[in-house]
């Protein structure tokens, strides 16, 4: 007997991006433009195909399975993945155990607190920075479902492996979770730094939510070298709430992430990377539609202590959702990038408007970046139907 | 709320297929048969698997989608892409807008006119070979679902990243569609002939059906380069009819594509290459049965104003449908092509028996094209069972 | 008109395996252990996701199909291929005739007569070592899916491209099977030994089932290489029962598979590495659970006529599985094997606790085995739950 729910979300536009590189430093000045237009999947939410079902075990007992995978739906991706979530719960009175591949506990805060849900040109500059930090520090073997930090954004976005607990609800409006995710590492014996704990992520979130009100405070600790003398740790510490005053729901989320090292010179110290950053915007609901609006800035200090190392990169987006229905909705989004001293990282700081999870699915306006060239700015927009089933 | 429909189909069989090769010009003379028996999937309806909805928004208006995966259920094959079609739709009064990946315009009159409707060893001539250039015409990089032209039959059979606009129904029996797949490509200020228009496709289709009567022309370009002064484009005509007597529906097409280069030559001058065919055929009721035939034949003319430089291929194909229900049928099909002066275009006029879609799913007898040798001939066989779901 | 079911199972644990390689011969003793902990898919039943259905023809016929794909839900797999089962059958009063990939006529008495159902480190050893000789046979190129003996397991557990016959129910309890799975290789006229018979299997089953006994024998043929001098087949036989006592059901299965050579040496004769095992278990309800023990040997017999160049392995295995109701399930396992002179045949022998299916889903602690070591036992243990769609 099945008892499953197959659900989806179908959304596709039409996207222009344009970026601009200039460069430093040197004469005369010189500037690069790249653009182009595409068909988009994902501007307003992601399109993606699952499969669900709970079943009641009695006495307040509980499981269920969640299969939801990514769609390219622009050149006919398929689903060969379940990379979006892929878990199996048992949840009860005491709360959920969950098991399998899921969204961090540390990302659930720029995804929940972002008027712009993490999707489109308008998606949160935390989330894309973060993603960029991530993705960079990645090793090139190992997929993207290999688990842990072997590729993408794992670890920061989402991670495979994982142990979840919630709290129930029912604790006036107090909610959490915390999560730990396998490094499955072999460890032989004999050996030094045995197993490395790379791909490990260690995760939790604690919220409150009553009536309009929203907040919450999270979390994680991604391992990327464990072997001394040379560890390496990504840290994401972040906070979010929003409030729903009826005629306007305002959001707004602080982020603060570090890219911690164990130097391995003769005179090795700690070096932290600092990416600190918040969003803060606007929902505001017109007849049939949503007036959306966010800015955020994310500020680059580099860890080796030289001076004018850093960067900064601001994000200022607008947007507009007209509901045909409760499922199907049209879009339009207009989104603005500037970045300072973008040379000093341009690999985590050129940020371009594109959504964190799109570089996967099609070719992107990237900034030039060498010869003397530096990422200054970037403009995206998005037209579109979303249609969720 | 889900409300989507899960479909498909089945269809395996046991097929044979024997290629010969002659030598040619020397002596002696020499021939080499190749053959092979296989399970084969898709002999007379292609295996897939689907899921598609609509939504009824009021007023007229309606938004749909539609993934639809191929099957390879000879091995296994899963729904690692939705490449038959990937699509989501605005309808209404005014027709429909369609995004995504789809059957190209020019396509249609392929498949629709065909008494073997593209399928197993009877497929359309015209669909073979003129997907047979689209495949040696595009780059050895990229994949079938990268969007236009990369690889395999895209841009001649299907296209990612399109837009369609259908006209609405109940216009005294006209029918219509204009199609747009974007290239994708990204521009650089300063850079000539940048964006590259490789991958982009532009079709369109007009027909009018009545009763027992339909009849379409369409017309598609796809672009493979598009820099000076080497521009190159498959231009893609075909007019296709169908008239229904009822004792015996009678079928035709007729087809002329174009594959266009600007050499880069010192005296460079325009160069094209010319495929004009045509199919004719019947499927005939009988009983819970259906007989079907079809006569066909592909000229081609090389560009290179060379004597002796052209060749040309027939094929003649005859089946029997067994229908055990509405959704599952029995079938066999025999077929034969015989090829003349194959070696002047043993890639693209050295066609097998097999459809065009399926040597991406199995290995196949192909001929012996060098030595002096050249395609002569080719027979295939399938039996098999098809069950729609 | 659907008709459909989706179906699957969802399967997550923690698993912990460790393997412990020794030296042998020489001097000093040396040990190493390689262990791991991971989040494990399928340590009770294969997870999986399936699209199933049948459509009644009329008099007593029937059409139906089957297409199931293994889920590695701790990293979010998707359903890229339904290589647990893609089938198309037409069914009547003569019987099933069943059309693709499926279990081989030969490897049902491994699963059927397991008391762990081969699946999670109770997995019936005989399963996982015949299958060690599959993998190992089998040629680099090719994938899994490919058909025949291309690659992993296949052949020995299932096999694409296959044409089956099942007995019809009503025989006063005996069923039977026989298959046959196409090599697809294409033969070339006037070449020797063309078409190989690579990659082409042959079976059957035949049983009597009656009230609490259940009793079948298989055999099936895997030719690796058809080519004279040097022909290679693997060759299983088996004979498995189980009788259900109402307080307790117990299993049986004894195994002989052989790998037979045509060697080509000057004095080349036939060699042939034999295998022979079995294994004896019970299944013992205790109130909604059941506790499940099994013991297992199979031993190596080299066929070069060396002395002391034989190998064994035993495994023994307990577990408990608590049923929260007909769907869902929490389970526990231990499992520990003994290898003897595993030096003579470490690839085959040195099995891990690990199921067949696991090495492609996840990194497995494996033994050491260069530098004068043999692989000597392991142990694993699983804890997890099961929920079934």
């Amino acid at each position: 007997q099945s008892s499953l729910t197959v659900f989806g979300v179908m959304d596709a536009g039409v996207s222009h991006y344009s970026t601009k590189s200039r460069s430093w430093g040197g004469t005369p000045a010189r500037q690069v433009t790249q653009s182009q237009t595409v068909l988009s999947p994902s501007g307003y939410a992601s399109s993606r195909l699952g499969f669900r079902g709970t079943e009641d075990l009695g006495g307040g007992l509980a499981a269920g399975f969640w299969l939801e995978a990514p769609l390219a739906n622009d050149t006919g991706g398929g689903i060969a993945n379940f990379g979006r979530r892929s878990t199996l719960s048992l949840s009860g009175p005491f709360g959920e155990l969950r098991l399998g591949r899921d969204y961090t506990a540390s990302f659930w805060n720029d995804a929940v607190f972002d008027p712009f849900s993490v999707n489109g040109v308008g998606t949160n500059l935390v989330a894309v920075v973060n993603s960029n930090i991530a993705a960079s520090r990645a090793l090139a073997t190992g997929g993207l479902l290999n688990g842990g930090l072997s590729a993408g954004t794992d670890s920061y976005l989402r991670t495979s492996n994982a142990v979840s607990y919630f709290l129930p609800p029912g604790l006036g409006g107090f909610y959490g979770q915390v999560q730990y995710a396998f490094h499955e590492n072999v460890k032989t014996s004999g050996t030094t730094d045995s197993p490395s704990g790379r791909g490990r992520y260690a995760g939790a979130r604690v919220g409150w939510a009553s009536g309009p009100a929203d907040v919450a405070l999270a979390y994680g600790e991604s391992t990327l070298v464990s072997a001394a003398p040379a560890g390496e740790k990504i840290k994401s510490l972040n906070l979010g709430g929003s409030y729903d005053f009826g005629a306007v729901k305002v959001f707004g989320e602080w982020s603060s992430v570090r890219d911690a090292r164990d130097n391995a010179g003769l005179f090795g110290t700690r070096s932290t990377d600092r990416y600190d950053g918040f969003v803060a915007g606007v929902n505001m609901p017109v007849g049939p539609g949503v007036i959306r609006a966010s800015f955020a800035r994310v500020n680059f200090k580099n860890g080796n202590g030289l001076p004018n190392s850093d960067a900064s990169v601001d994000k200022l987006a607008l947007g507009y959702v007209h509901n045909l229905s409760r499922r199907t909705a049209l879009y339009a989004t207009v989104a603005r990038i500037g970045i300072r001293n973008g040379h000093n990282n341009p690999t985590v700081m050129g940020v371009t408007p594109l959504v964190v999870s799109l570089p996967a699915i099609f070719p992107q306006a990237a900034y030039v970046t060498t010869g003397g060239m530096e990422p200054r700015s970037a403009i995206g927009y998005d037209f579109g139907i979303r249609h969720a089933f």
